[in-house]
Formats: structure tokens, C-alpha cells, sequence
């Protein structure tokens, strides 16, 4: 029965997504699922980066938080365009909220879709929100035991980022454990060291997103402009 | 239709609380749920203060984790038994496995059990594990925002522990604004600044620990012994 029950639910999920897919095929928009625990460093990062992204690459932004918009509005305020989910108390988006979100982009203008999950490193990373490339946050001050103790969400990351790398001496936090496991997890993961508060490893993390856009853009076929019209 | 699968599943688990409160009142057992979000020192700050309550006190600690039993252990290495339950991904404890927890510890022999739960600002909030008292941890470094961002969490703490402490110097934490949202939304709950690494805190966490538990040991009816047995 509990199986039936989470098999309807999912599907419903499932279909939902499958739909929002086609949908940035369709305009070529590239998406990032931007994951990690509450506190993680994830709407600090986003505006850390985004001078390195914009307007080169034209950016929007959909923030999930159970209940507020101080991310919306973190990221509005650079001008991006950003649009909040409240789940209401909800743990993870899904596909319903994410096609929500899509109807009020402007989708033609935009390259770069980055989607901030929940703060919670659970149950984000059983929904596919139809994502290219998933982006998953640590920082140093979670402990480096985070990686076995929630494989689910490491496990499928293209991208690892080890955040707060500023607050290593002050910090039991360890580095070479940390590599080994996630290399063990995940062996495809790249892994950036960062920090928001000295700039060390945005350069990189930027670098790294643009390929991504710029490999997922050539997969997707272009828009072919035939003859008739 | 969904909100019958809901009733139907919270029912289920609320039917098993209710009888594991039971249990626990009838060993006079005083419960505490301890829940925070990844890394903000659950596991630490239980090995810090155990040994300001243990032995006085008699305490047991049923500990959460997705998949490993690295907290089990820590706990059990300082003598305290230990049960871990594994949620095989799941991202809350519920009654059931409470209940398989308990048949797994020597009720006639604790005083005071702990129960840590996942690593979830989310989730845990919405499941009564039949405790008396339910303390939460926020560190510095997840930032103050996280109390209006997750109320839910926070609104029916008994206690909150703002946690490494320490790290205030390096990080940008607005004290401030933590205490004003804090006792807005939860006028009633006790706050411990506190370090594990520094022990500032401990002392006063502990002291508080203690009174809840005498206090509610006083509430629980004493076993009488009647002239027959």
C-alpha cells in the first residue's frame, strides 16, 4: 500500500517534470539544481558567482524556502530575475512548483536557469526537478562525516562544493577524509574548495558552469530556421 | 485525496506515539527530542554535556542517521547505551521506530533518554516523537535567518541552543537580530549560547537538563507500592 502511495505521488512528480523539461529544451535554457543543508552558503554563493555569469550569460533564478522571500530578494537585488517558491512548510520542490515558477519567467530570455532547493539535505535529492547539472554545497563547518552520513545527496552531484574553506583553521574538519570519501561516492564529481568571504574558487566555479552551458547548449539541437518561415 | 494519505499515514504514527509515551511515563522516563540541521553539533554537543548529567542521571540516546551508525558509536564509546535506528533515506524518525528502539533498551535502567534526531531543519519538526521536551541546535554558521526561515522548528522548542559560539568572531551572524526573531516567534523557550570546544554553555545546559528532568519526574506519578505486592 505505502508503495502504491509513493509511486502515485512520484509519478505525478515524474510527469510534471518530464513536461518542464521539454519546456527549456524547447528554449534552451540550461539548469542548475543548486542543493545542501540550511545554512550551507547556497543564495551567498549565488551572489558571489554571479558577477562572473552575468550578463554574459543571461541568468534567472527560481528560490524554494518554506516560508519567506529574503532569497528572492537577495538575488533580485542584483538585478537577476528571481522567483520565490514557498512550499509552506514543504521539504523539497517538485515539478508542479517548478512549472509554477517557469510561467512567471520570461524564458526566452534567459540561458541559465539555477534553481535553489530547501535548505535539507534529504529529501531534495529523490526529486529530479529536470535539471542538467546538480550543484551540491558542504561547508567545512558541517563536518566531513556529511558525505557517508547523506549519500543520496552527493551521490548524483556533477559539482561538489566545499564552502567556508575560509573557516578551516577554526574547524575540525577533515580534509583529506572528505576527498576520500566523496572520490569513493562519486567518483565523477569535480570538487571546488570555496570561499564567499576571500573569493577563492569562484573563478573556478564560474569557469566550470559556463562549460556546462556551453556543452548542454551544443546538445541541445539548435534552432534550426527553415526556409518557409 | 492527498490529505487522506496524509491523516492516514500521520494517524498511523501519532497511534504509536501515543503508546510509546505510555511506555515511557510508566518507567517514568523523562524524553528529550534533539533535532538541527546537519553539522550543527547534535552528536558533539551530546558527548560534551554527557558527562555533566551521566552518572548522576541514568541516560540512554537513541540516535537517527539515514544510513551509517557513526553516532551510535561516539555515544556508546563514552559508556551510554546506544541505539541506533538507520531510516535506510527517509528524513524523519517516527513512532514506529521509536517503538522498535525502545524494545532494544533497558527501560527499567534509564532516567533520562535522548533522542537525536536526523540531521533536518525540516522535517522532524512535524512528528511528535511522544518527547517531554524538544531542544533545538542552530550554529552560528548556518546565520540568524534560519529561525524565520524555519519556524516550524523553532516556534515549539523547549530550549535552543545557538551552537559553536566560537566561531562568532569569523562569521557574519547577526546576534541581534537571532534574539529578536527568536523571541518573537517562541517567547517561551530557554536559549543557551554555547561551545563545545570551548565548554561555554555546557554548565547551564546541563543545569537546565537536569531541572527538566526532576521537574517532570515530579509530575509523573510516583510508583506506589501497595501493601499486597
Amino acid at each position: 500500500m505505502k508503495i502504491d502511495i509513493n509511486q502515485r505521488i512520484l509519478s505525478a512528480h515524474e510527469a510534471k517534470t518530464a513536461q518542464n523539461k521539454e519546456t527549456l529544451a524547447a528554449k534552451r535554457i540550461v539548469t542548475i539544481n543548486l542543493m545542501g543543508s540550511p545554512g550551507a552558503g547556497k543564495t551567498s554563493l549565488l551572489e558571489s558567482v554571479m558577477a562572473l555569469l552575468s550578463p554574459a550569460l543571461r541568468v534567472a533564478v527560481i528560490e524554494g524556502d518554506l516560508f519567506t522571500t529574503k532569497d528572492a530578494e537577495r538575488v533580485a537585488a542584483l538585478g537577476i530575475p528571481a522567483v520565490q517558491i514557498n512550499t509552506r512548510g514543504a521539504c523539497h520542490l517538485d515539478g508542479s512548483m517548478i512549472e509554477g515558477a517557469l510561467a512567471q519567467l520570461a524564458l526566452d530570455e534567459i540561458d541559465l536557469l539555477i534553481i535553489e532547493n530547501i535548505g535539507n539535505l534529504v529529501c531534495p535529492a529523490e526529486f529530479d526537478l529536470g535539471e542538467d547539472f546538480r550543484l551540491c554545497l558542504l561547508s567545512v563547518t558541517e563536518g566531513e562525516d556529511k558525505i557517508s552520513k547523506y549519500p543520496l545527496m552527493f551521490k548524483d552531484a556533477n559539482a561538489v562544493v566545499l564552502n567556508k574553506v575560509d573557516l578551516l583553521p577554526y574547524v575540525d574538519f577533515a580534509l583529506e577524509q572528505f576527498y576520500q570519501d566523496l572520490t569513493l561516492l562519486n567518483p565523477k564529481a569535480t570538487i571546488f574548495e570555496l570561499s564567499c568571504r576571500t573569493a577563492a574558487g569562484l573563478a573556478e566555479l564560474a569557469e566550470w558552469i559556463k562549460q556546462c552551458v556551453a556543452a548542454k547548449r551544443q546538445e541541445i539541437a539548435p534552432v534550426v530556421i527553415h526556409g518557409k518561415e
